[in-house]
């Protein structure tokens, strides 16, 4: 991790967020997060009541650094399709570029968390609706700027993008393909190329046929 | 005596299995599976040697229930695209069909085996590899038969099909939204379309556009 740790808490959780990544939500015991920190359980007790708490602030603070991480990818990228671009492939390897030892947390704890209720499940939603939000706004953007066809289904794209993102992380992470990239980057650009507007086609045919009446 | 002993084990996969599927491979510990079926945890060690000895046969036969549903739905198709496109949607759902109470034990058991080596993840990568080459054999075929293009990237088609049963996966299971079949079998079908043979467009173009030389 490549953040300074500012505080005990912060130590808490940059800890058990190397913790998280290699391991899971299942794999975040606090006896063992608070042997790595090197302080007692009820030292640990002290900054956070339960391992929901522990887990819960794990994932708020995930989502701090892949918002961080792929949002200053997007913002050296000029508006509109660029930027959603910029924006998606710095997502794809989010996780590696932050430093985490293993996989992307997120994507993990929507397996981990499917079935088991709680105020974890509730803020993976929340936080992961958030994120879904930023980024069909920025498709919504490249649509309003002509980048992307106007008709163009917004959430069926973002849903299609997400489905990359596994898709990638499991080639990546799973079966340790180098191939994982180029797959996923090809995927992209075909949906995007599929998403683009259409050329206008009727201004230039007249020309080609002639009408006959 | 044999067949007893073969009963009791299955008894003991079965209930290892809704296990599985609702708690993930860490959810699966020997004590609770072991009370589930009303057993000892010696009795269970009877059966199953070790906690990786039941999880890598929960695996194998998790495969053997998906790989039933899926190929008994394909083989009601006619061979090539349809019976493609059979297996493809069959193996969307099937653990919903199969009556597991929760979701994909691979799906999950990828996300929670990619930094886990030894005898659980190299079982499920090999059984993983043979599904995927079932399902590239069912692609190849319908390229055979011509129902899709002859320079068709089977491996990126097959990729793509594998995001889309992820991002499915995930929309049905984490997000449970009412909307996930309808999004995959749409992703599903543009994907098919861009691997269909080109039309051939020469052959129909000279009766449309009369040709002046």
């Amino acid at each position: 991790m490549k953040q300074l740790a500012h505080s005990t808490r912060d130590r808490i959780l940059d800890s058990g967020l190397e913790l998280l990544s290699a391991s899971g939500l299942a794999g975040v015991t606090l006896g063992v997060l608070a042997d790595r920190v090197g302080m007692s359980k009820s030292g640990l007790f002290a900054h956070f009541k339960s391992k929901e708490e522990v887990e819960m602030h794990l994932l708020i603070r995930t989502f701090e650094i892949a918002r961080r991480q792929v949002m200053d990818a997007a913002m050296q990228a000029p508006e509109g399709l660029p930027r959603l671009e910029a924006a998606t492939l710095a997502w794809f390897n989010w996780f590696s570029t932050a430093g985490l030892p293993g996989g992307c947390p997120v994507a993990a704890a929507m397996f981990e968390l499917d079935d088991v209720e709680g105020m974890v499940r509730k803020r993976l939603l929340a936080e992961v609706r958030q994120w879904e939000a930023a980024m069909k706004d920025l498709a919504a953007d490249a649509v309003a700027r002509g980048h992307l066809r106007k008709d163009l289904d917004i959430d069926q794209f973002f849903w299609e993008i997400q489905c990359i993102y596994l898709g990638h992380h499991v080639a990546r992470r799973f079966f340790r393909s180098p191939q994982a990239n180029t797959q996923a980057v090809k995927a992209f650009r075909s949906l995007v190329e599929r998403a683009l507007p259409v050329m206008p086609k009727r201004s230039v045919q007249p020309n080609l046929k002639p009408r006959r009446k």
